[in-house]
């Protein structure tokens, strides 16, 4: 697979599935200005590759919160994974494993959150969750914690859902296989876009709410959806032990800043102090490289992995990991880097573009 | 309806208007050149939302000269209802009362004011005029103060029409029904994006005739047009309570910059003696959101608001509004601010971009 | 007329002439970037137009070279205009003088300069010409003055032939009407532009002969085709009392500089010492005004002015001029200046943009 | 030729190539940005030409490693020339060298190398090989040498093949005809673009193998394929004599920083302390004088060279390189430059273009 048949893979995935399926893994927010901009904002960056290095050997591997990882590439949380794939989030952490990649569970996964964490193998699971019910999410720490989970990553940037076109011109029907089984009840998953907005927030988090749940939970705490360097110092101090900066793939807020273009702002504010990732629009090797480079410890991929998903299962997401791992290596090859330590900002140009024709 | 359904909002009016008609509210100056870019510059714009901030109820309310208004909203002026709605701005101003909005009734309205001013209810009404027939104006003003008006707009952008080839190509044939019924004599309308300019200003304004009006208003006198930080410190040591950044929509002189790009330096220039105010390519709640975190006070809407009009006459209008507001509502939910007066400058990003590919 | 009606005038034009004739009229150098940016650069300036001023009566009369011109607008030098109309450069002269416009007449003018010269009326005429040939360029200067012309125009930007794709595929017939004949012998005009380019310069000029024809005029020299502000001051230096910031069009150099972008630095080189004009792209009365703002005394118009020889003879040269004249008082109108001298630099947008989606 | 007939090259090349010969000639990495942005880079470059210089005799000679060359137009090395044309690289040789241009001959050449240097006549030929293995390297250094080749170019920016989508969908069948015949064995050529990644490296080099090939050369030595100022001075200082700034023509790294963007760093980084070359979409005349203008002392062109070998073999290749020398010729003259030594930095603009519309 090269990166055109990664965009093929993208055609392919949307042939196996629903219309409505479809738009509710592509949606973005009102004009999608945004979901657009988070790939493009990587694509605009240019390398600096250096030459006549000594690389004999590429190491991918890094340490996330501690622990090695053989790669900085991530599987984003991403909701209702049997719209794509009868084995739902089964067959998702069951591929993550076979490509030794962390896989994120989210709260509105179609699968029960021990059934899923016994497909973890070597590879960490963390735990996706809400914090507006405090009941529903010390029920869930403590499941996740007792199925090994090893962190919870907060979603931050949720507190109503967006405003899709796309989602509300192909509307998921209800169904009785697509429930959200590890909430109280197993609820049937609703219609989260269409919905006219009533003022109410869906999933308000405060820093009280971070506070409070670093205190409650056992595992170490992320943060999602982190978009400014002042917002990514609150976190810390509130006890974060990370930062994901994401606009949640520009599915809520549209033209939200491109993640490319917020992460330096707050790997900067953040100053070692916590590790920070990155999601949104890495559909490429050279896209990883350069999000390490200014200064993110791993990236986190959500829409391609579910077109994986949908076309191979289990396998098809190994294959979707793999391939970007694969083209990190051989962009680390081409950069002069042997290791992820050696990706440093010098890495990426800061061109004054003159603009003509 | 979502920001897609906005947008279909106008094909619908388009089927429902002549075609002279749609380009008469559709028209901008030459190449159409800042009737597009007003809309691009708000779009361009990059939103910075906070997270994990103590949102339990989102108050759009603000003080506009004063007096409470629900929303930062308001129905921009504009001429000829009648072309789009049988009710004219009798119907306009309905909805917008239905909505809580401010109305700025024209002075080229096809309904008498006295008329207008009873659709009120619970919303303030302004009124819009020229200054170039002291005479004329003075009955209006008169007229408008004892009908309840509480605000007069100077339009200080159009000594002479802009020549526009859209509105060329579909020329509005002078019709009974369209008569400019507050001024003396209700002539009917003429068609005035079509004729050649003979060099004397139609509609001149001068500082002057400024500081007249503001002696011989009872009511606060507020200008429309400005673009410049020193022409609205000009209006505001004449006596002027508010400006309005705007540029006739891109009627009158093409390429002119466009509001957004504008606003910055007027909001500088007034440094909060006066309110400031901006209209022009506000299409999505996170337009209004960047153009108050810029320093505008509120914004003004209006094509969208005819377009309303002609599909659903009052019941459109109103419904324009609303969805606008719950829009607005949700990007402030969403950027993690409660009140318009968290709504501040550091949530748009200052970007140097890199341009390429 | 208005700005599309002035475009639809180019299709008219195209309609009316040889593809040979209209491929000479629009030809640009190369992949003619130069030729399409000199009209963007105009339209990407925005204006700041100035409100409440007092403006009575427009007047677009400026000095040009000490003598009072009716506006800041005057008709490019160009070759050929029997390939456009029978009458030739006589029609244009006459639609010159009818529109109050200076005239440059070209040495490859296809009538004789005697002739030309009797439609003057009462606007002045200038005389373009290559300093190549002493012998030939002493003739020419003796003949202009003899016939009243007041200045000399000295084309510097044209050493040698540029290459133009366009032209090459739309080869010119040589034709027995197509004569220079006011070079001796009046040779048929060749094909200049798809000729093998040789190494030898065609019309090579340099300081020794700007200084030898300031010395050997009687009339005043004016320097065309400048892009640098020290190639100005050189000029100046040497006698030459004015300046055309000129890229020829874009005829022969791609990728030269646009003359909106090389307008600022040879004002500022000048410092006054001389006047400046300018041309290339200039199509709209905002684009004059822009002009004058960044500190063009007038500006030369070329390709629109052969559009309405085409298509109307001399009226049709007189419309093109009015319309222009009609668009930059429209323009001065809507911006709030009254006088030429009025149009400053604070008129155009110093922006600093943010470019995304 | 001109411009638009050099783009009809191209075409002619492709309709008289295999899909697979014309994929492997324009492949370039991935989405091929790196590859088309090379191009962009020098078309967005504005030229300030000089006037009214003396210009009598427009000379390109340069030197070049200390030998007088008749222009500043080399060809660049690339592989497999049968697949082009059935003399392979003897006919590109014999063109070149009609040409008097200098040829670089690549280690993958489907000619022996000794049979190539015999067509050099009076024009320079230098000789491009891998450092990957020595033993190779040395007999190949030592043929070179013997053969009368004057330098040696190493390849630094392929450690590892890039993956070219273009060229996986148009795959090579390896040919009886198609060998590397100056390697041992002549091995048939591979398809090196559309394999999987292994990890390990294809043909690495490091400054230790600069260092031997320095101390091992009798030839001078060239790297090729750097883009960083840092890189440029270590290769010097390790005792290469120049560099050629190259992204391998956007076949390996996509989204590397374009050739015309990185140039200036490195040639602020050398300071004068060896040659600077450079490669990379050098399409027009106009390109070439920018290249010059930034610093580099010389040019390579790669395409449209295997593009007239395609259509004329060896005289196509004579005939493009005239065709560009003519280019320059007439952009030096349109310039008001007459050697290569007056082409300085200042005739290229430093524009911070305000962006709009």
């Amino acid at each position: 697979m090269d990166s055109a048949g990664f965009d093929a893979l993208e055609d392919a995935a949307r042939a196996r599935m629903s219309p409505a399926s479809f738009a509710f893994c592509a949606a973005g927010a009102g004009d999608e200005i945004t979901a657009a901009e988070n790939c493009l904002a990587w694509r605009r960056l240019r390398l600096r590759p250096r030459m006549l290095r000594e690389v004999v050997e590429i190491d991918t591997g890094v340490t996330v919160l501690g622990a090695r990882a053989t790669m900085p590439i991530m599987v984003a949380p991403s909701g209702r994974h049997r719209l794509f794939h009868a084995e739902g989030e089964i067959a998702t952490a069951r591929g993550a494993a076979a490509a030794e990649a962390i896989f994120v569970l989210a709260t509105n996964a179609t699968e029960k959150l021990e059934d899923v964490a016994a497909q973890r193998g070597g590879a960490a699971h963390w735990f996706q969750l809400y914090l507006s019910d405090r009941a529903i999410a010390e029920m869930l720490i403590d499941r996740a914690a007792a199925a090994g989970f090893t962190a919870l990553v907060v979603t931050a940037d949720m507190p109503v859902y967006g405003s899709s076109p796309r989602a509300a011109r192909n509307r998921l029907v209800p169904s009785e296989d697509i429930r959200n089984v590890n909430l109280p009840g197993a609820p049937i998953a609703r219609n989260a876009y269409d919905q006219t907005f009533s003022g109410s927030l869906t999933y308000p988090v405060t820093l009280d709410d971070l506070q409070w749940l670093v205190r409650r939970s056992p595992l170490d705490v992320i943060v999602k959806g982190v978009l400014r360097g002042d917002d990514a110092a609150r976190c810390i101090d509130a006890g974060a032990k990370a930062i994901i900066v994401s606009n949640h793939g520009g599915r809520h807020l549209d033209t939200a800043i491109a993640t490319a273009d917020a992460l330096p702002d707050i790997v900067a504010a953040v100053g070692g102090r916590a590790e920070v990732y990155v999601d949104g629009g890495i559909r490429r090797g050279t896209d990883i490289l350069k999000a390490l480079a200014l200064g993110a410890r791993a990236v986190l991929v959500g829409r391609p992995v579910l077109w994986g998903l949908a076309v191979g299962g289990a396998d098809g997401v190994r294959e979707v990991l793999a391939h970007l791992r694969e083209e990190l290596v051989r962009t680390m090859a081409l950069c002069g880097v042997a290791t992820i330590a050696q990706v440093t900002t010098d890495l990426v140009a800061q061109l004054r573009r003159e603009e003509a024709s």
